[in-house]
């Protein structure tokens, strides 16, 4: 990942710190934070400085990290990993990070635990950012393939941000387009503004921009017209997890691009890593769909004339508004889960035969 | 219509000028402004001033009534009504209300062509707002049928502004929930953000305040898990050009709802005065897409802190953005258009059997 030239990663450990790009500044400011303490990680992913199913992941394992160092008890870590669980509901991979350091940890003795719960934080970042290397190699086939018959540039439609700012590197989504955009198949990218955050327009076309990927991003409400035209080739988006009959809970809004592009025939994809499947809820119903603050959606935030960071109210004072974040897609509806070990059906029957 | 507690309409003529409330100013402020020549109207059109496809046609034939006071040689008169028409592509209403102040004043002498245009533009407006009564009388029939049988609050989505403020008064799909409240059948109204103008926050939920109607602004990603989780009752959106055929051209996102109801058992009604219909037009790919300044995307307007107005960049600033402004919902997704003759299917048939 590039940001003005330059060589990042989302989150890293140094001097004792776990630093991050505080994501609630972009597209304005690009500043790094230190993480200190465990109650600063979980600060960072309830305020959502870092978002995104593996970057959620992935801090939630250095955020254990934290809590080791700075009390090896083993009570103060079992209260940290809980609240760590419950900073953000709907991602799957924050229970499954935490769970995998736990396991790690267990009945290390206090010399060691630090380094251990390091290497383990490390190796999780690492795994995912291997994991999504190999969907942008898997997804590029897909890619190519409608190059090869097309000839011409491929439209692919993307919602909310399942860039590289979303996972270590790469991302899970945009990892097709980068390794596409590098191999020099023509792409452009329509980028849905994704509101109420806006991640699409601050995190997927900055990430698009610094990378030098075309794209335009376009209100949420646009992609299905879009689709009627005929100026969509594909539809990938990430998730936030994935059930094992297929069905993927995502950014909400993913749903009414899903039923746009089976209306039209638009193939429609979804990349993630194994990392982000469910493998015990078998009801999408049972999926906790987290409600924000509705201040998300009744102010935002921009710069002015003076280039100066604003917040604004944009609704009526009197009314009220409400913030679901996450909504459920049917598999029915989905083409294809592009994963690090190829892609299946989105089914049981799909996820069983390359994951089981 | 009542704001503040006064009752208004959306537009009137006093003292040789044409009166409007400024929708661009709602909802943190509320001026009427004044229209004086036929330019002034034509502007108004443009920048959406006023805005909704009945009052842009009432707004038409004011403004034609300016271009005969300030001048009423023939040539004139026509050339004001082509850029009328021209001023924005997609309502037909329009067209259709220049069309008929033209065959009115058709041979007209100068001594009584003044009067005889104010005439007919009062004509064209007190008639939108008769049939956005009936259309409310009409609409309040199937709203009652559900809360006979759910016995509970009737929950209504709605997109983008097709209330007071896009007629002359009463609206098109609000005209059914403001008949409904009257009556004492408890409403609630999910009122879709509407991006990127927010029509549907900045206009629907003010209306829907000053009428005291229970309402919740949601981003226009939200409608579908709503749906899904059966929170919605029922959908009632307006038109800015219906096809004899039923295909519905509405502001953009109203595809992605349909689709999001057809997949839920929801039923999604259509309001609309006849003026709305286009009876020329056969294949709805004929019909022309307003694409507008992406300015709209990537600047929002709101309220600071002081109460001050100000405007925001809200993209990353290498970003680019396209902006269209309607779509297209094919008639199989309607389940029914409530006109002020009565509600039809929305196909060639329904539409023959109520106005021919």
């Amino acid at each position: 990942m590039r940001i003005e030239g330059k060589e990042y990663r989302t989150i890293w450990f140094e001097n004792n710190v776990v630093k991050i790009i505080d994501q609630t500044k972009l597209p304005h400011q690009f500043i790094i934070k230190e993480l200190r303490t465990v109650d600063d990680a979980i600060n960072a992913i309830k305020i959502m400085e870092v978002r995104g199913a593996p970057l959620i992941g992935g801090t939630a394992a250095y955020g254990l990290t934290l809590a080791v160092q700075e009390n090896n008890d083993p009570e103060f870590i079992k209260k940290s990993a809980k609240e760590l669980i419950q900073s953000r509901p709907t991602a799957i991979n924050l229970k499954w990070a935490v769970d995998r350091m736990i396991k790690k940890l267990a009945g290390i003795n206090s010399k060691q635990i630090l380094s251990i719960a390091l290497n383990e934080a490390k190796e999780i970042c690492d795994e995912d950012e291997k994991f999504c290397e190999n969907i942008g190699i898997n997804g590029l086939k897909i890619i190519e393939k409608i190059y090869n018959k097309k000839k011409d540039t491929v439209n692919i439609l993307t919602h909310c941000n399942a860039g590289w700012l979303a996972t270590i590197n790469w991302g899970t989504a945009t990892s097709p387009i980068y390794h596409a955009h590098k191999k020099g198949i023509p792409v452009h990218v329509w980028v849905d503004e994704t509101r109420p955050r806006n991640q699409g327009a601050n995190l997927t076309s900055y990430e698009l921009n610094e990378e030098e990927v075309p794209n335009t991003i376009i209100a949420d409400n646009t992609g299905g017209i879009l689709m009627q035209r005929g100026e969509v080739d594909m539809c990938i988006v990430g998730t936030d997890r994935t059930l094992s009959n297929g069905d993927v809970c995502n950014k909400i809004g993913t749903y009414l691009k899903a039923l746009a592009a089976y209306d039209n025939n638009v193939p429609f994809y979804v990349a993630l890593p194994s990392s982000t499947i469910d493998w015990e809820i078998k009801d999408s119903k049972e999926i906790p769909i987290e409600e924000r603050n509705s201040e998300e959606l009744s102010h935002v935030e921009g710069v002015d004339q003076n280039n100066q960071v604003k917040k604004v109210l944009i609704y009526p004072y009197k009314s009220k508004a409400m913030n679901l974040a996450f909504d459920v897609t049917p598999a029915k509806y989905v083409t294809g889960l592009i994963t690090e070990k190829g892609t299946c059906e989105a089914s049981t029957q799909g996820l069983k035969d390359l994951f089981k």
